[in-house]
């Protein structure tokens, strides 16, 4: 396996209104997060003990819960319990919000109680300078009832990323039902085609990570359906995520990319660098 | 919302090798079903202090953990811990078996320590005589990475779910990419057409129903595509799972089935009981 996620102990748990002890239980059974994964969730970098993006990353994580049809989380209990977190883990790179419907039944029926909160932190995602990605068998359903949100039924993403990291990729690529280019398991896709910078659009049913909606605003970029085959055609791809930030592909399976990174590719990741220098919430 | 799954508090929880205090907390923060969903699990009914078919349950559920790629349950382990947790809670209608990936990373990459196991029961579901299903507009994706899968990421179910019953229906129908009627949220579903009894094969992206399995050993069933639109033609139509056995449909939204139950129904209900009479593990 690829060692790209380090997998120390996480560094501190906030759950129930407390910071928990190392290896202490945050989650009942019956929470329905465990049980039918019916949750939300953001993930997010530390940086100096300011999460980046917080303000983005909480309006999408409500959007998420909307979406799911579950209550909307309380931004300003979330607000204190990130900052409780991070003070717990000095060295926090990562910060991580969940959201479920809380306890309920042993099924797909909700319970009608209080939603479940829990933060966690870890140490900073540690990326190659660039990467290897595997574009993987399995469709992504841009007509599914989970399309667009970041819920933590993620277990396709669990095992797309298993089987690409065996093949020494540190990330998977996934198509969608139209046989179109959708997006990785925690990162969106960009390539340069025709010396233009193209990304699928949500309508591919790629999530709209925060990242790529950053980079919208910042560069030009077409969103528009691409096909399979303009990887093999594209002279230079990257990945954006909130722990990435812009990262550089250097293969897509046996396919080497012209240039990695290329000159598209580093005006961008200088442009993002830029806007993260400025403010740490955009 | 309709008063199908009872919201008690459940009956007993086994996990780390113990049965814990009523309320206490059973996963920590980082187990990868709480972080991505990337568990798989088995629920069924308890009569007696028996749970049913638990040899086809466990069966499945390695399959559903080889396709998912995470670690293959211990089979005598999980047989010890299902006899501690019925014996805690002697009232047990259901018993829920869990197993995860484990511990790992606060993302879709996983860890490499041991699963986690929990089980939990509680009280039986209770179904109404017969059903009125929702027939979502949602599209499941047989081609995805968890097609046939029993997994943990099942939001979408719990979505659906949710919507149907605030339709007040007890149940939702999924169709596939491909527009043929699939399954229910936790439930196979077979139709009456022109005389034959009907279900959608496993290429239809449902799952491998225990209860559906053990129908099509039974009784005399037609694996094929089903059109939406035969639901209009359908003389009678029902559901099974492992909670319902064989449940009548009385209507799909606002179409009303000719008869419910009709003499299919009700045969295919009658052989079923019979085995259940002769043998609590078939």
């Amino acid at each position: 396996m690829v060692p790209t996620e380090p997998h120390d102990p996480i560094g501190a748990t906030w759950a129930g209104g407390r910071i928990l002890s190392p290896g202490e239980t945050a989650v009942r059974a019956d929470d329905h997060s465990v049980v039918v994964g019916d949750g939300v969730f953001e993930a997010t970098g530390v940086l100096d003990g300011v999460p980046f993006a917080l303000t983005r990353h909480l309006a999408r994580l409500a959007r998420s819960a909307a979406g799911l049809g579950i209550q909307t989380p309380d931004d300003a209990r979330i607000r204190e319990a990130v900052a409780e977190v991070i003070a717990a883990d000095r060295r926090a790179g990562l910060l991580r919000i969940t959201w479920s419907s809380g306890p309920g039944p042993l099924g797909s029926g909700r319970g009608d109680g209080p939603g479940t909160l829990v933060l966690s932190t870890g140490p900073g995602n540690v990326w190659p300078a660039t990467e290897r990605v595997h574009l993987g068998p399995w469709v992504r359903n841009e007509h599914g009832a989970l399309t667009g949100l970041k819920t933590t039924s993620y277990a396709e993403n669990a095992k797309a990323l298993a089987v690409a990291h065996r093949r020494g990729c540190t990330e998977a690529l996934f198509r969608n039902t139209a046989g179109h280019l959708c997006e990785g398991t925690s990162t969106n896709v960009f390539l340069v085609v025709d010396d233009v910078l193209v990304t699928p659009p949500l309508s591919s049913g790629c999530l709209a990570g925060v990242t790529r909606d950053l980079l919208l605003e910042l560069v030009d970029v077409v969103e528009r359906d691409v096909a399979l085959d303009e990887i093999e055609v594209a002279s230079e791809a990257f990945l954006s995520s909130a722990t990435r930030d812009v990262s550089s592909i250097a293969a897509v399976d046996d396919h080497d990319l012209p240039m990695a990174p290329g000159p598209v590719t580093t005006a961008v990741a200088a442009a993002f660098a830029d806007l993260v220098a400025r403010t740490p919430d955009p």
